[in-house]
């Protein structure tokens, strides 16, 4: 139950829409950091904390440089000195009942997250551990940002694309389990718009404004619910690669309030 | 190109299809091992590594206990003692490109992998940088060993179940990219069989026997190619938890000699 309730207080107390994803490539690092990923992160933390409703650490990017003790560090840092900024952990897991088990030890008790994100292709059962756990959330993976999400998301069950099958379960079953999200891609506004028809205001995580060239006007037009909030927008690279330089935690400031003004001028209010 | 090869050498040379999981729950460890995640597998490999065409470690269980030097170690351990033992990382991995390159590092760079298991949902560019990977290669869920794994991929598309057009695009086109595999639960054996009418002599890797309760005779008769091998049967549980005395390594291995027998003797030849 780390979804609703502390998602509502974030978007009211922070009035913003934007999650700011950390994403960290040591090799983009400026040299100020010295390739420390915890500082890197840290710096983008402290300069956006401010202007966003949520952090998104990307566990790939720390596991791929056996970076865990600085995710550790970095999750600890931000529950502690943020308190009111949902921490999502996109890991994206997806397995049998008994592996989920382990897998939501290691989101909410080793990383102290709130919501991880999920894969909905095994089923119910596979999602049930996630939503048992006293402090879980997930955030379900429906329609994705990548340019190969149609693949298999697209494909038409009982005259509908597959992704609406997903939103509706997640909408009625799954939320009656524990609180749920769904993670739909900012590049297609059109996909964004039909699910949010069919789920009410369940809260959406929107990846792909930023890098991936998602059109902010088109997403909140299509997703937002009618207090202006309803969706957690994130930008991971456009606000972490702001600047190469010693200037990068300024560039990324600049660059996260200018996204959250951008969210903030379209939402109705 | 990690899979075809090194997978039909490691059928040859161990006469077995048997998969040992590597799902190590410190609670259940035998006193003997003082805890070791390292020493309680590596264990139960030297116990099993004649009796197994793969060992397949299962990711999750050591990210929820932050033991990833140990599974480092024991996946450095294996490539090195049991070269021809296929290595597979059960991590079922999914996401966009950019964070799949960080996954792939991960599996094969970092641990060392031959294979690494990953989710479709996400479409044919979350699976390219995998098979790009110069020692890459997947097994893909396809139908998975779970009570709920109908829950979307028995949904009907085209008139038939949204698994075997899972099945059919990786055969072909995936498998053109690189190597692939799938996975098939051992649990539901007629879809086995329809998978393997679907796909020629793909390499399936077969989760479910042991613990979660698959029938040896009902899936070699489904999934089996004329060669008598064709897939990976993992065993995990009943394996690693066949004895919770000192004597774990043997019964271990007296658990793995007995599965891989059932295969045998089952097998056309």
């Amino acid at each position: 139950m780390a979804l609703h309730q502390p998602l509502r207080d974030a978007w009211t107390r922070s009035g913003s829409m934007l999650c700011a994803g950390l994403d960290p490539d040591p090799a983009r690092f400026p040299a100020v950091v010295h390739g420390s990923v915890f500082d890197f992160c840290r710096a983008i933390v402290d300069a956006t904390a401010d202007l966003v409703c949520a952090f998104k650490p990307q566990i790939a990017y720390f596991s791929a440089v056996a970076a865990e003790a600085d995710l550790e560090r970095l999750c600890a840092y931000i529950r502690s000195e943020y308190p009111h900024v949902l921490l999502v952990l996109d890991a994206k897991r997806g397995d049998i009942g008994s592996t989920a088990e382990q897998y939501a030890k290691e989101a909410f008790d080793r990383y102290g997250a709130q919501v991880v994100t999920v894969n909905p292709y095994m089923g119910t059962d596979t999602v049930e551990p996630y939503l048992h756990h006293p402090d879980g959330a997930v955030f379900v993976l429906c329609r994705t940002s990548n340019p190969g999400s149609g693949d298999f998301q697209n494909l038409r069950v009982d005259g509908e694309p597959l992704y609406l099958h997903v939103a509706r379960r997640v909408a009625t079953e799954w939320n009656e389990i524990g609180d749920c999200g769904l993670v739909v891609g900012a590049t297609y506004p059109d996909e964004l718009r039909e699910v949010r028809e069919v789920v009410g205001d369940l809260p959406l995580l929107v990846p792909g404004v930023g890098a991936q060239g998602g059109d902010i006007e088109a997403i909140v037009d299509a997703g937002a619910t009618r207090d202006g909030f309803g969706m957690v927008v994130n930008s991971s690279r456009a606000i972490l690669y702001a600047s190469a330089g010693d200037d990068f935690a300024d560039a990324a400031r600049a660059e996260a309030a200018r996204t959250r003004d951008a969210l903030r001028a379209r939402a109705p209010r």
